[in-house]
């Protein structure tokens, strides 16, 4: 599979994009689910003023195993809110995605749920209601490990 | 106050940094405070594959008011962790981190904390136990609103 490195700057100029989509949908709340939303929600929360920023945990692989379906954990209380958005970095398999947006459905039945991931892939189980890069490519990035090393790629434009 | 800005070149030069500082602690897990730490959570997170990694809600404010305290929620499900290192951009006032840090052991007495961020003040009620910056200005991490705007910096040294 072929590798792209995805840059800090070009997740900056993304941040602009996703903003205007985001404010369609005008949540109250995200939930980043860890470890891949977690950068994306901190730096759309900030930028939109959104405080009640959240987060899920999930669990593909147990020692180094995949598991039949992941394991969801850290369910946050949303009592109150409306309108959530699920954020993550890519909706692959869309396992992932599809599970928490079933489990936070069925423990809140009233809240409006959306997601939102920035790449995803065609055959994803799960398209996100926003996306930005449809890929069939392996992304590394910026906050990957692999991805921290590539300060050389700071100042590029790619 | 002066305002000092902090650019994502600083931060990945920290975080080599921190990682030496946080293998001596050795934990098994991650608490990002929300939502100050959740980048650098993420980021140490990724280079250090841990893998678990959660987050902890802070509220020091409700319409424009400041609380007395801070309104801590979320508390993690943190069974079987041993070790565990809580993650906050700075210890300003320092009242969210020792507030977060008491409820957390009061929680869980077995379980070894302890506290990181990247700035402290001298002031603060909580001294973190790995910290890099001590400072008296305002400081405008590239996560902020304002600090996102400020890719010129991008690509500087400072």
């Amino acid at each position: 599979m072929n590798k792209r490195f995805y840059s800090y700057n070009e997740f900056l100029k993304d941040l602009d994009i996703l903003e205007e989509k985001i404010k369609e949908f005008n949540p109250s709340s995200f939930i980043a689910i860890a470890r891949g939303g977690m950068s994306i929600a901190h730096f759309l929360a900030e930028r939109m003023d959104i405080r009640e920023v959240y987060m899920i945990n999930s669990i593909s692989y147990k020692n180094e195993k995949k598991l039949s379906s992941p394991k969801i954990s850290n369910i946050p209380n949303l009592n109150g809110q409306k309108k959530v958005l699920i954020i993550d970095d890519i909706s692959d398999s869309g396992e992932t995605l599809k599970k928490v947006l079933e489990i936070l459905k069925k423990t809140y039945p009233k809240i409006e749920f959306k997601t939102l991931t920035l790449f995803f892939k065609e055959n994803s189980k799960l398209i996100p209601d926003i996306k930005l890069h449809k890929t069939n490519e392996w992304i590394v990035f910026f906050w990957d490990k692999e991805g921290q090393r590539r300060i050389d790629d700071l100042s590029s434009n790619q």
